[in-house]
């Protein structure tokens, strides 16, 4: 029997970069992507942002790794390719590819519009894939994806800096939306300030917010306040400022991704407080339950966004300006960058600028 | 000077039951309450519930009970005096009592009408009062209470089994309510079948939920099912139940009051499930971050209800003929209840008929 025309087409070529084995350490490969089929994108990878969970990913943190592994999910790209179902794309379009790959598009979470809590997600990387592979992400010259899961790249946004929207930016911005967390003049708390946390003090302030970091580190107050546009910061270990902030914040958004002690943020709520937690510490956080109980604050988690959400979150992004504070680098400096990222140093994501980086070895 | 009108009406002479150390022992005791000042009712109590704070009061376990005290905070009983600004109750009328005695009236809290969110909340008993003194609960033969926190007591409700609706009922309703939990068809998990849990299976069946009861005790089992109308019964130590329900209930009430671990709990909700935690264990609970991000799912807390809640699930109960199943008790009798009770050995409340038990030593 003669193959059907679409699987007469060859595999993609692809090339990217991959940690083998738990030390993390990234370095090329040349492996294949799936056919662009009917429903599918080809991109060609423009840039890349590192996401923390990159780095958790590529040294086996949670255990769940699948080696060889090409991380990013922070993609943007030009379309080289579509199906002959996609309507929406064509060849040339800057568009942008996030976090998850696919979802059933079936179950209750699906066709509510919530992708991202479909039990059968497939991720950007470190997912079986429908072919049964495993899913490939954007450390890499190009990737095939499911035109439900690619977005237009609004013209006002800037390739590199704009990136990190696509895990960081959606990721701070859906709880918001969720959660209720968008009133104007309530005050937000943004603990931690990293890739999550200073997006989330820039679209904050976007929503009217008033906006206090609350952050391990000293240093990065005058730039949280002059440059991110934060109205006050809050050193954690600040026993002092710490407790003349209690009961003055209406939402806090989480960004620590260690173990820490949930009770001083708590307390900085008042009654009705929302405490949302993005990070994902292997081990459980403590929680207190009087200041819980006692004023009526709740302890919530969120995971990326839905493609709607995404959509609404890149054009509010865009129309306010907000972008992600970038250092760009090529992929050969991605195991210094990965360390750098290890010690949270960094302001505030680095991306990596894939076109520049992928002459092959 | 002469002393006004008012501070010339001798203080009122009450008798109650008290415990005087944090053996929990409660004895007789002659004590007096304030006058009843203009904005006050006097009630002479009929029946007061016996509430599991009242045990962890008794024996300070919280470490703030102030003695000697006289608990007690699920009253029902009588109007006796009436102060010349009350005009919502006479002398006569049947009224109750619960958790709150007093707030701010002019807090952001007081002014949403979130009285049981004030910072300055007087509760019923162990609070500091306006005069200075000690509250005092119902375990006694009269109460002085500001008639902003007295209930009419609907005519469908009946005075014994009616009482636990003024603490165990609104500390369920109220969560209920404030966190959306109340969609007919909605699946609700109840853990823990005790005060609170009885009444959370009889009120999210009036809402029209599918209840399903997670306990401890498999013993429970039939009558929750065929007595207080639950849907399912789940055993918590039976893994294989367990994990047949992960993933299918949208909302949970936690009601279970010593420390526990959450994550079975968590795991049973859907994506944007609602785990409330009403009970108060000394020692922070472990909340496992994983289950929270990646499912959506909150973990929120409620304390009683507004003034405004507990009027309106009086009404509710006594439409939908929810009472406390309750086992009536003579005062004499209250340290073999709290025995008892500290043994979870009471289906499902304790009520102390106050009217039969004041004959004073």
């Amino acid at each position: 029997m003669a193959k059907s025309l679409e699987s007469q087409i060859p595999q993609q070529k692809a090339f990217g970069w991959a940690a083998r084995d738990s030390s993390g350490i990234l370095s090329p490969i040349h492996f294949s992507r799936r056919e662009n089929g009917v429903e599918d994108v080809s991109v060609k990878i423009m840039y890349c942002g590192v996401c923390h969970s990159d780095l958790k990913f590529c040294r086996n943190d949670w255990g769940i790794t699948r080696y060889p592994l090409v991380p990013g999910h922070e993609i943007v790209g030009t379309v080289t390719k579509v199906g002959n179902n996609v309507k929406k794309f064509k060849v040339g379009d800057r568009v942008s590819v996030g976090v998850m790959a696919g979802s059933c598009m079936s179950c209750e979470y699906c066709n509510q519009g919530l992708e991202n809590y479909c039990p059968r997600i497939i991720f950007t990387y470190n997912s079986i894939d429908i072919d049964g592979t495993i899913t490939s992400g954007g450390y890499a010259d190009s990737i095939v994806a499911n035109q439900h899961f690619v977005f237009h790249f609004p013209d006002g946004l800037p390739s590199d800096a704009g990136a990190p929207l696509l895990c960081a930016g959606i990721t701070v911005y859906s709880p918001m939306k969720y959660y209720g967390m968008t009133e104007p003049g309530k005050h937000l708390g943004v603990a931690g300030l990293g890739g999550l946390g200073h997006l989330a003090v820039k679209i904050a302030k976007a929503f009217g917010l008033r906006v206090t970091v609350i952050s391990s580190s000293p240093g990065k107050e005058s730039e949280a306040i002059s440059k991110l546009g934060a109205d006050a910061f809050i050193v954690s270990s600040d026993s002092e400022k710490m407790k003349g902030a209690t009961g003055t914040m209406d939402y806090i958004i989480d960004t620590v991704s260690a173990v820490h002690p949930l009770a001083p943020l708590l307390s900085l709520l008042k009654a009705n407080g929302k405490l949302i937690t993005l990070g994902l510490p292997n081990r459980p956080l403590e929680l207190p339950v009087f200041p819980l109980v006692l004023r009526r604050r709740l302890v919530g988690g969120s995971n990326i966004g839905s493609v709607k959400e995404t959509e609404e979150m890149l054009e509010f992004c865009a129309k306010h300006n907000i972008t992600a504070d970038v250092e760009v680098i090529r992929i050969d400096e991605i195991n210094k960058a990965m360390d750098r990222l290890a010690k949270s140093d960094v302001k505030y994501r680095f991306v990596i600028d894939m076109e520049s980086s992928s002459s092959q070895p």
